[in-house]
C-alpha cells in the first residue's frame, strides 16, 4: 500500500457529517492517505467556482495526488463519474464540466467510472460523495490501477463560459469567476493572454466604477484604493487594500468585466 | 503503539484556537493518530443534532475508532465523563445524551471515567474538550483498555425527544432534527420504520405547507419542486431541487413534521 | 526526514483555495508532515486576534512543532519573514508583530528569513502564505537549521496594544481581544496578575453595563446570568451562561473594560 495524498473540494459546507463520512470511507479503504480539503464551502452547485478552485490548487500538490471534487447538482440522474489523468496526477468528480479547467490546461485521458467494485456495497440516489466519489478515490490512491475503473471516453461535459470575448481591437468582455474571502475579485481574464498589462494605461468596468489604477502589490497602493492587479491566481483580480472590492462595487460572481487599454506602450525596467 | 483514527464533533466552530489547541493534545499524546474533523459547526449547544451527526458519520468509519463528542452545556457541572464502546468502536463525550442514538443503535457499554491519569495536569472550569477528552481519547487510541478509564455505568442519561409518535393508524407526529448545509429537513421519521414510503400516497405537513410529491432522487424532480425522499441518512427529507426548503417553508429543527398515508398500497417494481 | 507538526493560523477562510494550496506546498516537500490547522477565521487583516490565537494554541502541542502564522496586511512590501524559536517550538510569520505574545512569553530568538532557496522559484507580489510561510515551514519540519533561514534580528516589531493600564490603586482599564463562538467577550486583563480575583467583590464595566458577579464555573450561574470568570485562557472572560455576552453587550473586540475590586479581600476556601 503506497502512501497518498486525497484532496477534497465540494460544496458541501462544514455544518454536516458529510465530509467526515467521506475520510472515514477513505480511511476505512487506505488508512495510510493523507486527506487535505481545498475548500468545502463551493457556493452550493457552483460548477464555475469549483472549476476555479481546483485549477488554482491542483498544481502545488505532489504526482500522484488524487484529487476528488464533488459539485454535484445531477447527483441521482444519468450523469457519469469520471477518473481523469492530467499533469501526473488524478482527477474524480461528476461529469458536469467542473474539470474544465483540468482539461484546458494540457493533455488529459478521462475515464468513465463503472466498475462498481469499487463503489460502497450500497450506493445511495443523494449521496455519490461518500458511496461513489470517496472509495473510488480511496481505491486509486491505494494502487488500483486507472485503467481498471473504467473505459475512456471523449464525450465528457465541458463549460463554455470561462473565456472572455475580444470585443474591438484593444476592448474584452470578461467576468467575475470568484470572490475571495477578503472580496477581491478574481476576473476570468488571465494575464498571460494581455501583454499590454502594466505597460499601456488600461481601464476596467465592473459594476458602475471604471478602474484606472494598476499595481503589482497591495502596499503600493492607499488604504482604501481601488485598484486592479495580477493575482497569484494568474489572473486579473480588482481589489481595494484592507476592504472589500465586492462591497463597494456591489458585485458578485458572474458580473461583466470590460478591459480596455489605451494609448501607447511603456517600456518598464 | 498502534495506528488509530480519532475523530471530533463539537460545538467550538472554526474561528477560535479551540478545536485546534485540541489535536495539539492529542498529537502530543499519541503523534501517530489520524484526526478527523466531523463537524465543529454543531449549533451551540443542541445535543440533539449532536446525537445525529456522529450517528450518521460512525459507521463508516474503521473499527476501533475514537469519536470525541463535544456538546457540553454542563461543563464545570458535575455531570459526568463517559467513554462507550459500540459497534466495535469507542466514543468519548460528557454524559448528556449527545449519544443516544448510539445506545439505539446496538449493544453498548458505558463507562464513567474517573482516572484522572488520563486527563491533563491541571483541569479547567470551562474547557473539558483540551483537559478531560482530548486526552482520554488520546490515551485510548494508543492502546490504553477501556476498563482503566473507570467502572461501567447504567444510568447514564438518555434524550427522550428522538422518537416520532403515532397519531392515528396512519399518520405520524415527527419533526425536523436536522437542516443541512443545502437547507433540505431531515426529519426524525426513519424510512425502514415506514414500509409504506413508495407504495402509498401520502401528505407530509410542515411549516404552512403540505407536501404529496416522494422521489427516489433529485433529478426526478423539476428545479424548484418540493418534494420528499429517503435521504442518504436513511430518514424521510424534505427537499426542493436546487433550492432551500428551510427558507421556502420558513422552518427549522425543531419544526413538527406530521406524515400521513393515503389509500392503497401499490406494488413497485 | 524527521516527522513534524506544522500548524496554520490566517486569516484567509476556509472559502477559497489558499489554505489548500499551502497544504499542498507543504506536502510537497515533507510528504510525512502532520498539517493541523489552528485557525483561518482571524478577523481580515487583525494583528491582535492572531496574536492571541496562536499564544493560546502553541503550548499544548509537542516540542518541535513549527507554527505558521500568516495574517499579513503588508504582503508585498519591503515587511520581514521571521523564524522564531521559543518554548521548543518554532514560529514562521511575518514581521508584524503577530508573534508579539510568543516574545512576552519568554526567551526567543527571531531571525529575518532571508535564505531564498527555501521559498518557491517563483514569489508572487501577494500570496507568501503559498510561496514563502509555506514552503519555509516545510524546510523546517523536515530538518534544515534554523541558523540556514537568516541572520538574527533584534528590531522585529511588537505590538503595543496588548496590555492593560492601571487607572487607580485598584482599577484597571483593560479590552476585549477576542469574541469567540459562543460570543464570549475575552479581556487582556489575565488572572494570574489581579491576585484580588474571587477574593474581593469587583466590578467590571463593559459596553453599558456594569458587571459584579463573578463565577467559577458556567454551572454556577443561572441560565441568562451575565457574570465573569477565569477562562481556559487564564484571562478575565465575560459571558452569559448558555447565551451570547457579545450580543447582549453589543460589543466587540477592542472595546474598552474597566475593572475594578472594593472592600476588604476574603480569604477562600
Amino acid at each position: 500500500m503506497r502512501r497518498a495524498t486525497i484532496t477534497l473540494t465540494t460544496d458541501f459546507g462544514l455544518s454536516d457529517h458529510y465530509v467526515g463520512t467521506m475520510k472515514g470511507v477513505i480511511l476505512g479503504i487506505h488508512p495510510l492517505a493523507t486527506i487535505v480539503d481545498i475548500s468545502h464551502e463551493i457556493r452550493p452547485f457552483d460548477l464555475i467556482e469549483g472549476a476555479f478552485t481546483i485549477a488554482q490548487a491542483y498544481r502545488y500538490f505532489p504526482k500522484k495526488t488524487v484529487h476528488v471534487v464533488v459539485v454535484d447538482p445531477g447527483v441521482g440522474t444519468e450523469r457519469r463519474a469520471i477518473l481523469v489523468e492530467a499533469a501526473g496526477q488524478y482527477f474524480i468528480a461528476p461529469d458536469n464540466g467542473v474539470l474544465t479547467m483540468i482539461y484546458e490546461a494540457g493533455e488529459h485521458t478521462v475515464r468513465a467510472i463503472t466498475n462498481r467494485e469499487y463503489f460502497l456495497k450500497d450506493v445511495s440516489q443523494t449521496f455519490h460523495g461518500r458511496d461513489v466519489f470517496a472509495p473510488s478515490a480511496a481505491h486509486l490512491a491505494r494502487g488500483a490501477a486507472p485503467a481498471s475503473f473504467g473505459e475512456a471516453i471523449h464525450d465528457y461535459i465541458q463549460l463554455g463560459l470561462m473565456k472572455p470575448q475580444r470585443m474591438a481591437r484593444r476592448a474584452w468582455m470578461g467576468a467575475v469567476i470568484k470572490v475571495d474571502r477578503f472580496g477581491n475579485l478574481i476576473t476570468n481574464l488571465r494575464a498571460e493572454d494581455f501583454p499590454d498589462l502594466g505597460k499601456r494605461p488600461l481601464e476596467i468596468s465592473v459594476g458602475l466604477q471604471r478602474i484606472s489604477a494598476f499595481a503589482r502589490t497591495f502596499g503600493e497602493c492607499a488604504k482604501g484604493e481601488l485598484f486592479a492587479y495580477v493575482g497569484s491566481s494568474g489572473y486579473l483580480e480588482v481589489a481595494i487594500n484592507q476592504g472589500s472590492a465586492a462591497k463597494t462595487l456591489g458585485c458578485g460572481t458572474g458580473a461583466p468585466v470590460e478591459l480596455t487599454f489605451f494609448g501607447r506602450a511603456e517600456e518598464q525596467g
